[in-house]
Parts: structure tokens; sequence; C-alpha cells
């Protein structure tokens, strides 16, 4: 088995052996492009280290020969005390892990060779200094001292100077702190820094690949789902140096804006420097154009480079270049990330450019993007105060006064107000004061914080993690850096797609892309840029390649007029609770308190003319197309006040002596209905089989509904909906009543009344017997939302805001199961129930109508499990369409059907 | 195709195509045995017959063969004016399903025929009613016309006649009502009575096919979970007469007596009388010994069949006779049903007898009567006034004072009162008074009424329908009918094993069967009978052949202590909840009002040696078998009190200007722990993993109580189980922690230290992912009380008084899954489970700590599926052990691990 590839032995398509940096350093080399020397010590190496604690047989002679070749080409010899070949070892594996590995430079420096160093560069301090930091490097990653350590004497010494910088320190005074740090290496390892040039190599290399396992790399890979057991590889790549004076450089580059999409070269460039002083930012960059002027022949490479980059991946690229004494080298490359915005400019540029086809472009583009760029933006033009940055935690443009604790919130926005509520981090208590609130800005926390998570639940915008601030919760105020302080009641804006934090208010714009999609605005016309033209032929692909339908979860006219407008092909989820809302809600009263069967008939007879106006519009909205609406699902006492407000009620005017019989009497038919956990109560189906009429007035007002549009010329499609079934027995009964009633309406009516039957599948018991409830139902709608409570055993409402913050940090999620669907767990049922449910009725249709009918991956799922549709909210139908057509390309799923 | 079996060519093997009633003709008149010449229709014409409304071709032809040959036999034809033969002709399924399909009886009379029954017979009036009931029979089951129709001509002739009697009609009174009843056909029906015996012959077998699919069979087989799709068998019998004077006569008999098991004839006989006769119990029937005085000849050929058929069947032979004209016939026979103790004692003779074998014998009992045996009993010598009696509908002996409703059953029973609660039927608002009453009667609903389940539901002993009661709620008592008041407040017994309800306090004795579990009773000393030494033997048996293990449930060492008599092989599920009642409530509430680490730390530091106390308890009483102990499962606020009351509380102190500080800090503790769906929300694992250091301080008092035992010389057996576990990250965690404080306890207690680390299955996708999870867990424990509720999607305390009995009645459910395992929804997952646990983990150990362990028939299941362990409540280990044995020798599962 070989274990050691040399640059010009691999290439972009090895990631799994190679890792993605030594993957594309392959790549580039066997471009022809100036990549340093180097090899790759492959995954399968790391594995066996991992497994065994020993590197496999033979590796050590394999990097000898590599070592050897890398030596010829660059006539240097490792760690040479006239001119000495330097080597730097990284880690990189197949999946992008930022950061959680380790890497060691300056490998080859010792006592003699840091001399020829000095001698080669010119300068002593460089020399001593690079010497420096690989001591303090080596010590930590491969002998597991205490960074704290070196730092600690490198205080010391800037102390002795009388600095605090380290800028001050010159050659003797690191040449001092050289001999500190290799006592420190003695005292704390119990063994001398090695000497040896391949003795540091080796320790090095067998460091890298133990850093796959440590504390922070394991957390990491559980919080993005990345196994466990498919090792780190290493490259040895020969050091360059940007330092060596103003014939050196270093920089990164884009092949094209990846901010906007806008073709032509975006980069910076620092003469005389290293990559890491770009990074850190303490020197200012130069445009890279500037390069032209000052590097005129490394520049021109550069230019051949980086468009012979983009002719061979065929997309933006990222890359990072170092320039020493005029010689150009190609450091790293990868297919760079890009905005929203560029995203859909870069594919459509590319398809004119003739580089890919559309099916590739639509690849190219993904939901996530599509969504935001759907959400409303700060004006571009608008003059803006940035005071800080945080981290994206969920989209959307927010304005409000500031306010810092819940309380304040609720009592402002009660009054009519917008507010933004600012805390260092948010806890459970703070959830009212979410609600409330317009966005939530928080000072510390990722993506993962409970601020972050929760937010995100509830499709609220929100920046967290923005450290600049200093929230002083108490003096209800906060500082930004540079004198500027927030006070309680000041407005602030802020941006939850890019975590920027305006002072002030910041003017609005509605999304371009959304007035296309809603008609306002023509692809064709003067006024739509490339970017609306860009989205318009993409969703017009993506619709022509894909095989999942695209409905919306729609309960009103308006919102199915708008759907329709978004793309729907039809209602997935008309739900009819709100009909028993509002006006209605004293016949439903009435129906709950009922003492006779005669009160029950009056009051469901009440509501009837309500429900089938309600229908009217909405099957008038979808003429032409299905609309599949819900029977009642909440259970009844969701129509009454809460329990405890009515005993307080009760309790409080007993106390006073005023007895409140209203109350009274409402609180005894809520104590009579109430449930420890009413989402586990008399709710769904059950309801329907243990409230004689409802279901049937339901259905009635359905029928009536039909024939009136029927009557009027008109095409209804209406598919009715049980919800909660979990034994098939419960929808015989039901399907048997309801379809009585369509035959009674279409007699009274004298039309032909045609309505699909089916079922939500929404418990685990559905999925698991779908074969036997198949027999019984025309379709199915995955109802994903109680589908995951039920499989996971929890609420949503009750467990979002208490562990899933947790959960994400400790990597038990790696997203909260209601954003994506849980595809191990909720997914096996998904695929039991279409496995089974096409037993028993081989033409079942079949959809989903939970919030993941319109999370990307989910959608991608949904596909590949062979659904017929999914349904989602009407601002998520385009990004279902994209992602159907996107699905539809990679395979996967059965096109037979 | 073969549709019609002589008698002579069927068997008992046969009841798939013959019906139990058909077969059993046929193994009757093999043996030659005097069965009444006949036929059967196989239930496969049935079949046919109801997917096309047309019987098989070639039926009719066979029909008529087979009839000439039964004329042949009786040397009568079908019909005749002279000497008629008459046939009934009988429904008969493979399962049992008394009375829910049709008989029509004396086909072959006609205006003909009568006359020639009258000559034969001797009676004009028995001729006449013979086809008055013809008519009747005919009309309502042919012809689907309303029995009332016929029921008001005979009260018309009765009232004519100046009579309420029929016994008062004579002859021309009853031929006046023939003629009645063929106009009531004509006009209801719009056509004749048919007179051709060979019309009314087929019209009869087809109106026998189409009663399978009646209402009430439909309902019927929906509650018992009987396929739809298999059809009746139609028997065709010649018809015999007992009532054809004193020299005729018909009885039922069994071959022991099926109350005590005691050896030896047992039965009722009647002179002169019929079938129906006996039933109807109008006439008072002679004990079947005094048959010998007055039909001898008869009288030994019965005994002789009788034992014929006891060797035959090697079992209790339950059947029904006539005697006609001093010929015996046989008209049916099965196995018959027995009393519990009868069971027992019937089984273990049949091995003394040498007719059966202990395996077989075991096969012929059932944990269900053995429960029944372990239930204390009425003292069977005491004196008793039995004033009623309904449905069995859960069992126990109760006695107490009589109230009348919930709120006073909870008034008295608050001080210390005993009291039953009888109502007309129950509700959900009877909730509360099921609870505190030591018992429930009704005199309304059956065996799935709300009283039957819930009480079943509470192991609450329980007689509903007993329907000779007239219960008076506003009044205060009931009557029992013969003068018989129970006012509120007198003192009733009610036996839920038998239903009897007797007047004033019986005596309890307790059940010998649990002396002898205890160990009180010695099977091989004088005191034990018969019953004991039966139950010892085959307890026995059922240990030597049975693979399951069984464990009980249990939280105390009393409780172990006694699980340990009753045949526990360790403790499956020991609770830990309880460990945090009681005085250890108040650091409880400490932790949870814990405003810092080290209030957090204190009071769990004060919670430590209780914790280790409990262990050490337990651990003892199982010294040397596992004890599976399962960290805190239940949501923190459970240990707070009632978020309405507390808030009541505030209120009215506020109210009056007295604040209530207390209540106010615990209100805001409650209200921020409140959770919609507790059941779903932070629990379990989810807290071990939330709130630092509860799951590690429950580790330490296990380790440390371990620790202590082994020191003192013991071999305790301690495994540590995690609740709710959804997701293998979670269990990785807390899998970590768990084992870092064993280790740190062992070094500090300088022990080895061992205990597998496991998990509750409970959740759906725990099931789904057990393959994942199983890497992580040692052991497996299904918690099928949670499984059940999150597969279903309802909480047990909100649903089974809101409408379970419903579900009962309309066939959703043939019994409640929270008493026997649901196979198709939650046993889906079981399988899924196991399969996938062991692919993970092949020597994963098993078990299940549900309710269900200790069910006859879900301990079938979990053999069958292959579990290492039931574990169940202590009182239910001798259940589990014996059907353990049952189910081994039924076969299913692996013996192979």
């Amino acid at each position: 088995m070989k274990y050691v590839y040399d640059f010009a032995e691999g290439n972009r398509d090895l990631k799994d052996l190679l890792g993605g940096k030594g993957a594309n350093l392959a790549e580039m080399s066997n471009l022809g492009l100036p990549v340093p020397p180097g090899f790759t010590i492959t995954t399968a190496a790391c594995k066996v280290y991992l497994d065994t604690g020993e590197v496999p047989v033979g590796l050590s002679d394999e990097i000898g020969e590599h070592l050897a070749s890398m030596e010829k080409a660059m006539d240097k010899t490792l760690g040479d005390a006239e001119d000495p070949l330097l080597v730097s070892v990284r880690s990189g594996a197949a999946f992008s892990m930022p950061g959680m590995m380790e890497t060691v430079l300056n490998v080859g420096l010792n006592d003699e060779s840091v001399h020829g160093l000095a001698a080669r560069s010119g300068s002593e301090r460089f020399a001593w200094d690079s010497y420096r930091r690989l001591i303090q490097m080596f010590g930590k990653t491969v002998l597991h001292i205490e960074g704290s350590r070196f730092d600690e004497a490198l205080d010391a010494a800037k102390k002795a100077n009388g600095s605090d910088d380290d800028l001050d320190l010159d050659a003797d005074d690191i040449r001092e702190l050289v001999a500190a740090y290799k006592e420190i290496v003695a005292k704390e390892s119990g063994r001398d820094f090695p000497t040896d040039p391949r003795e540091q190599l080796d320790l090095a290399i067998n460091a890298v690949f133990s850093s796959w396992n440590s504390d922070r790399a394991v957390l990491y890979r559980r919080q993005e789902r990345i196994p466990g057991d498919l090792g780190t590889a290493v490259s040895v790549v020969s050091m360059v140096f940007g330092n060596l004076g103003m014939d050196s450089g270093t920089g990164v580059a884009f092949t094209r804006d990846p901010g906007t999409g806008a073709q032509g070269l975006y980069g910076d460039y620092l003469q005389n420097a290293q990559g890491e002083d770009v990074v850190a930012g303490i020197r200012n960059t130069l445009p890279l154009s500037a390069m032209e002027g000052v590097q005129k022949q490394a520049y021109d490479e550069l230019l051949q480079t980086m468009a012979k980059l983009e002719r061979h991946y065929l997309d933006l690229c990222d890359i990072e270049f170092t320039v020493e004494s005029d010689k150009l080298w190609m450091l790293q490359t990868r297919v760079g990330k890009r905005t929203a915005g560029a995203a859909f400019r870069i594919a459509t540029q590319l398809v004119d450019e003739g580089l890919i086809d559309l099916d590739e472009a639509l690849n190219r583009v993904t939901g996530a993007q599509l969504m935001q760029l759907m959400f409303p933006q700060f004006d571009d033009e608008a003059d803006k105060t940035q005071i800080g940055k945080g981290m994206s935690a969920s989209p959307g443009a927010a304005v409000g006064k500031v306010v810092f604790d819940s309380a304040t919130a609720v009592e402002w926005a009660g009054r009519g107000e917008d507010v933004i509520l600012v805390r260092r981090e948010t806890n459970p208590d703070d959830l009212n004061g979410m609600i409330a609130a317009q966005g939530i800005l928080t000072s510390r926390g990722g993506k993962t914080s409970h601020a972050a998570v929760v937010a995100r639940g509830m499709g609220k915008t929100c920046v967290c993690g923005a450290d600049n601030l200093d929230v002083r919760v108490k003096r209800r105020y906060f500082s930004a850096g540079g004198g500027v302080q927030v006070s309680e009641g000041d407005v602030i804006s802020i941006d939850g797609s890019t975590g920027a934090v305006y002072l002030g208010e910041v003017p609005v714009v509605p999304s371009p892309v959304v007035e296309y999609f809603e008609g306002k605005l023509d692809p064709d016309s003067e006024e739509a840029d490339d970017l609306v033209r860009g989205v318009h032929r993409l969703m017009n692909h993506a619709d022509d390649v894909r095989r999942l339908k695209v409905r919306a979860n729609s309960d009103t006219g308006d919102d199915s007029r708008r759907a329709r407008h978004f793309g729907a092909e039809g209602i997935g989820l008309c739900r009819t609770e709100h009909m028993f809302l509002g006006e209605r809600r004293e016949h439903v009263q009435r129906l709950i308190l009922a003492e006779s069967d005669e009160d029950i008939e009056a009051a469901l007879a009440a509501l009837l003319p309500f429900q089938r106006a309600d229908f009217v519009e909405i099957l008038e909205a979808m003429d032409g197309l299905p609309v599949t609406i819900r029977l009642l699902d909440p259970p009844l006492h969701e129509f009454l006040p809460d329990l405890t407000d009515l005993s307080v009620r009760v309790a409080v005017a007993e106390a006073r002596d005023e007895p409140d019989e209203e109350a009274q009497t409402l609180m005894e038919a809520v104590q009579r209905l109430h449930e420890e956990n009413p989402m586990l109560g008399l709710r769904g189906v059950r309801l329907g089989l243990v409230v004689p009429g409802l279901f049937k007035l339901q259905t009635r007002a359905i029928a009536e509904a039909t024939a009136e549009l029927i009557k009027a010329g008109k095409h209804p499609i209406p598919e009715i909906m049980i919800p909660l079934v979990g034994a098939v027995q419960e929808l015989e009964i039901i399907r048997e009543q309801t379809e009585q009633v369509l035959a009674d309406v279409a007699d009274e009516q004298d039309v032909e009344l045609h309505a699909l039957i089916g079922t939500m599948i929404e418990l685990p018991r559905a999925a698991l017997t779908a074969d036997q409830i198949a027999e019984a139902a025309e379709f199915f709608s995955f109802g994903t939302n109680d589908l995951t409570q039920t499989t996971w055993g929890f609420s949503r409402d009750d467990v979002e805001a208490s562990f899933f913050s947790q959960y994400l940090e400790l990597g038990i999620f790696g997203i909260s199961p209601f954003e994506t669907l849980d595809f191990e767990g909720v997914g096996e049922l998904v695929r039991i129930g279409v496995r089974k449910g096409r037993e028993g009725r081989p033409d079942l249709k079949i959809g989903i109508c939970g919030e993941h009918g319109g999370d990307p991956e989910s959608v991608h799922f949904f596909h590949e499990v062979d659904l017929d549709y999914v349904s989602c909210s009407p601002f998520r139908v385009p990004v279902a369409r994209l992602e159907a057509g996107r699905a539809a390309l990679l395979g996967g799923g059965s096109d037979s059907r």
C-alpha cells in the first residue's frame, strides 16, 4: 500500500485520500502552476496511526524518498546548516474543518540551520524569529506544553526590553528567547527540543495525525455530522517566504468578486509580508490591482494563473499565494465561497461564457441562497453607521428601539413600538421578549447559542456574538467601542443576513427577487438587473427538470393567491383551526359547553356558513388546483381561556366576596377538558370520533362550497385530510361518514362531487402500519412536525427554548430536527411509511406538509424517497422548486412513476 | 373445488374450512357417536358468495346430492307431507363469534308438511308452533323484515286470548298466527313465504352467508381482531326434537366440573323439552345424575359417549345433546371453558391419569388464570347475600360503603373510609372518585365501558353492567329487586372476578396460591390442596422449559424481597424518583431554586447519603442478582407544587393585601420550569445533560453503595440505565461521565467496580437507530409504556379516561394498548429495535420493563422476538414465568442464543 503521494501523483478527485488541501495542491501542480514542491501523506496512514499508535510499516522510508526528491527539486537539504530547506506540516481532511487541527511551520530549523537561514535571507532577526515560532508550535502541538508558558517568557522578554510590542525585540533578544523556550521544553516535556530535522518532521507528522482526535475536532465533527473515522491527510510543503524584502509579498485573491459576482480579479496584496500578516490585519493591504505597479512580472503570472484556474475549475476560485524574491508560488486554491447574489450571477455568467450548461448552473446555486435573496434588505444606497458585527444567526432586516430585558420588550411592544432585544446572551426566561421583539442582538454565543436557535425556530431576525459590544443590562446601555454608547430606547438596525449592526434607522427595501416572483418586476425589463434575470433563468430550468411537485400551506384566500404567484401547484395543507376563532369563537364555546345533543347541533349549524365561506374563498383562489383541507386538529380546550388565569379570577373574586359565575362555569369546563399533555390528548381524528357531528359539519361545509363553485362554472378540487390517524380503523369510520356527507350534498345540490380522502402520517404508528392505512386512504401527507415530536418524544414549544442550544453545542444535533428533517430517525419512518403505503395502494399519492417541505436539504430527501410533492409556506415555495430541480439533477429517487 | 362436506368427510382439524361447529360435528360423527345426519358448506363457498353475490357454480348440485344422502339416512324427505325431514341451517366460523350470525331452524315446514309433523309428533300445537317460528326466523333473517312486526302480531294474539303467556295459545290460535305471519311476509317483503322446502333451504343458506357481514358481526370482529375475509361455514343438520313426550329430553353436560375441576359428570337435563328451554331457564332443570332414573338407556349411552369424547379430546368437553323418543343425539361438542382453579386441577389430573404430559398440561393453563388465583377472594365458607351480578370487569374483592358520586368518594376516602363508587355508568368526571374508591360498581355498560377500561388500567376491582340494579344517584340509593334497597353509607362487597355483588361485608381470605409463592404454604403439606399442588408442579415445569428470564420492577427493599420470593431473577427496573420525595424534597427544591453552582453542589451533596442508603438496601435484597437502576426520569417541576394552586395562593394573598413571598418564589420557579407537555419536555437523559451533576450524583451513590456491599462480602450487581435516550450522542456523553465516576469511586474505595451501562428504548427514534445506540449501550430495556405513548401519540393519563372506552366500542382497539402490547405498531418498533440493536452489538442484553412485561399475550410476543428477559411488577412475576414457559413450548423465538 502506497501512503505518500507526491503532488505530481495526486489530483482533485482524491480528496478522501489526500484531503481537500492536498488534492488541490496536486491538481495545481499538474496544471503546471508554480506550487512549492511537496508531498501528501494519506488519510489511510493516519487511520493506521490512530488505530495502532504506530505509523504503518514502510511509511518512514516512503517519506524519506519523497523528501529526497523534494530536496532535489529545491536544490536544498532539510535543515542544512548553509542553505536549509524548511517545510510546513499541514493537516487537511476530506471535509473542511477550519482551525480544528494542527499545523507546524518552519520544520528544519535548529541551532545550525538558523544561521544558514539568516545568511540566505539576509536577516538575523527573521531567522531567529522563525526558529522561535517553530519551538513554540512544536512545543504545543507535539509535546503538549501549555502555550501560556511560552507567552509568559515572551512577555518577560518584552518587559525586560521596556516594550509591549514583539517588533521591538531585536535579533539578540529573540536569540535569548529561543534559549528560554528550549529550557521550557526541557523542563515541561522532560526532553530536549529535537535538533535532528528528520526527527522534527516525523514527530510533527504524528502530532498532526493525532490532532484529528483533539477535543475540539471531535466536537466539531459531532456538530457537523462528519464521520469520526476518516482521519486527516498531512501535506509536507517546502516553505517559501514573502517577507524577504520588497521583491517579496503575499496575498489572497478571487477570480471574480465573491460579494457581488462582478467579473474581474478581486483580492488583497501585502509586500514584504507573510500570510499570517494578511490574516492578522495588522498592516493595511493593497488592492490586488496595485500589485501591477510594484511587481509586474509576478502580477502578470498571477493573472494568467488565475485565468487558467477558473477555466480548469469552471468556477470562482479562491487562492493564496506568496511571492518570494519576485518568484510567484501558489499555496492553496479551492472553489470560493460567495454571497447569495454572487452565486446566481456567477452561475448564469458561466453559462453565457459557454463554460457550463444550465444543469450545472442550477447545481451551483442553493435554496438557502435564494431564501437570503428573498428577505427584505437594508438599502445599499442609504447612509449607514455600522457599530458592530456579529454572526448572521437568523436572516432578515430588523429596526427598533433597544430594550434590555424581556419584560420591557413585552411592555413596549404591547404599546405598539418596534423593539430590538439586546442581551449578552439569552436563556429560556427571555422567550416572551424574543417573541415580542422585531429582532434579537447578543454580544456572546455562536450560531448554536440559545438566541440563534430559538430565533431561527421563530423565523425572527437575529445577530449574535457581536463581541465588540459591551452590554450593561443593569445600566441600560451598551457601548460599541470608539465612544459609541447606545441607551435603552435608542433606535438600531440589525442585518440577520450579514451580522451587521447599525446605529439609527436604516431604510429597508423590498427584495427585487420577491417583486419578480410576485409578478411586479418583469425579468426582461430595464428595471430588472442581472440578478433577477439569473434567478428567472434558473427557476425556469428547475421547473423543467424537477419531478417533485410543490404546493403551499395556506389557510386563507390571500395566502393562497400569493402562493400561486410563487409557483405553488396546489395547497398541501389548509388548516381549519382559524375558522373556529374570532367571531366564531362564541359558537365553539357553545359547542363545548353544550349539555344536550340539540345544543351541539345548533352550535355546529351556526358554524356551517362561516366554514363554507372560508372554503369557497380558498378553493376559488386555487381554482383548477388541488386543495388539501385538514379537518380540525387541536384539542377543544384551546378555544377556551387558560385554566390558571380562570382559577385566579375565580379565587380572587371569591376572596373579595364577589363570585364570578361566568368564570366559574368556564373554569369547570376547562377543568373537565384539562389535559396534562394536550399534544398527546383528545385531538385530531380522536376528537372527530368522540364529538359527534364535528367532522361532518366540516365535510358538509367543504362539500357545499365545492358545489357552489361547480355551479358557478369553476373547477374546485378539494381533498379531505384526516389528522392524527394512528390506526386504519379510525380512518375507516371517518371515511364512511365523510363519503356519506359528500353523497348527501351531491344529492341535495344535484351536482357530481368528488374528493380524495386521505390522512396525515404524523404518528410513528401511522408510518409503521401504513400498508393497512393506505387501504382506506387515497393520499398520505407526512406531517413531519408532529412526526418529529413523537419520534423524538419532545414537543417543540417546550424544548426548543429549554435545551436545544445545549444539544447543538454538545453535538447531539447537527441542526435542529425541526429545521432539517432528522433523516436517520424521522426519515426512517418516512421511508417505512412510503414503502408500506405503496404496498397497500400502488397509486397512493404521497406528499409532505410539515415545515420541512421548504427546507433545502429535506427537499432532497423527499425527492430521494419518491414523494409526489412537498408543501411549504408560500414564501418557501420558490426555494422548494429550486431544490426539487437540483435534487432531480443529482439523481436518486425514481422517475419511473 | 369441493364446497360441501358430509359430516363423515370432515374432522376437527378442518376448522378453517368447516368452522368450529362443523368440524366438531364431523369429528364426533367419525368417532361413531350419534350425530344427526348433516353436512357442512365450506367457508370457501361463503367467500365466493360474499365476493360475487352468487353461490359458486356447482354448489346447488352438491347440496342436492348431500341432501339426498341425508334423506336416505333419515329415511325421510325434506318437507314431506306425511313424515317431513326438517333441518336447521347453522352458521359457524373458524373463530367463535357467539350470537353474531344467524341460524334458521325447522326448514322444511310448509302448509302440507306441518300436518305430517303434527301426526308424527302427536302434537298439533308443537307442529304449528314450529312452523310459526320458521316463518318468523325466515322473515327476519332471509327477508329482512323488522322483528317487531311479528312480535306485534303475537302480542295481538295473546291479547285476543286474554293472556300474556305464549303457552296459553293453543294450536288453533297459533294456526291463525301463522296466517297472520304469512300476511306480514307478503306485505313487508313483497313476496309470499316460500313453500318449496328446497327454496327455503337455499335462501336460508345464502342468508347465513350474508350474516357474516352484518353490522354487529363486523363490529365484533373489529373488536376481537378477527380478519374480515374468512367467511362462515354453514352446517345443515337434521332436526331432532326433545319435546316429543316424556321419553324425550335435552341437556348440556361437562365431562368434569368446570367450576372446581372435580372429576365426574356435571350437567343439567330437562325432560320433554328443547334446547332453548334449558337456556331460557323457564323450567327447572334436573342435575344430570337424575337422568339415570328416568331414561336409563339414553343415560348410559351418554356416559359412554362422554368418556369416549374425553379420551379423544384429552380434555374437559362441553356438550349439548337431545333425546328424541329414547334415542340419544349429540348436537355439539367443544373443549369446555372452565374456571381458573379448575384449569390447574384438570390439567394436573390429566397428567396423573396418563392422558397428557406436563408440556401439554402447561399449555392448558394460562397466566390470566393464575392471576385470578392470586387475587384475594371472598371466603367461600362465609354466609353471603348476593344481590346482583354484573360483568367481571376488573378482578379483585372489594368491600366498602356505597357512595354515589366522585366528590363523596374523595371526601369519605379522605377521612379513611373504604368506599365503593356506585354509578349507572362512569365518565371522565368520575376519575377522582374511582381513584379514591376500593372498587367500582355500575349498572350499565360492558367490558369496554369507561368504568371497566379505567378500572383495569388502575388495577382496581370493578363490576359493571349489573343490570338488575336500579341506581338512583340523586336519591342516594340503589334497589336490587326483591325489595332490597341499598343507601349511601351501607356496606357492600363486590367480586371483580365473578361479577357478584353482595350485601354487607363479606370476609376476604388471602389467596393460598400467593401464600405458596410467599413460602408460607408448603405445597407438600396437609394444608395445601390439589390446586396449590397443581400450581406448584406447573410453575416448576414452566421454569424448566422457559428461555425468557423474568425480573421484577421494584423501587424498595421490601418489594425486592417480595419479588425474589415470587421468583424474580433480578430487578429489571428500579426507579429512582421516589428517592427525591419525602424528607429529601427540601434538598430537591433547593437544587431547583439554586442560583449558583455552589448551591447546586450543596443540594446534590445533601442528597447523596439518602440515595446511597436506598441503593444499599435494594442491592442487598437482590444480592447476587442483577439490579437495573434507572437514573432520574421525570421533569424537575414534578417536585414542586402545582402552578395553578400556587397562582391562586399568590393572587388571593395579594387580593387580601397579605403578600405570600414563599409562594411567590415557588410560583416563579414553577413558571420558569413550566411545560405545556411535560411528558415531551425536559426529562430523562435531557435533564441529565442540562443539569450538571445530577446523574453524577446518582452514579456516585450507586458506586458507593456497591463498594460498601463488596467490602461487606456481598455480591451486588448494579446495572445503570439511562432513560429517554433518542440519539446515541446523548448516551455517549453520559456514558463517559458515568464511567469516570465509577473509576473515581473504585479508586477512592479501593475496590473493583463494574456495572453494565445501558439504556431504555422508549422513544421511536431509539428503536429506529438502535444499531447506533447499541454501540454505546451494553443492554437495552424496552420501556413499552412510554413507547406506546409516543408511537400512538397519546398519553395514558390524558386519554384512557377520555376516549378509550369509545375506541374499544368502535373496535379501534381490541384491548387497550397499555394492557397488551400493540403488536402491529409498537411491536414493530420492538422488532426493529431488537434487530438493529443486535446488529450494532451482537451480545447486547435486551429486556422489557414496561407493564406489558407481566401481560400474558405480550410475554409470548417478547419470547418470539427473542428478548432475554421481561420485567414486571412483583405480583406479576409468577404470571410471566408461567407464560414464558408456555411460550417456549409453543415455539417461535430462537433457542440458539
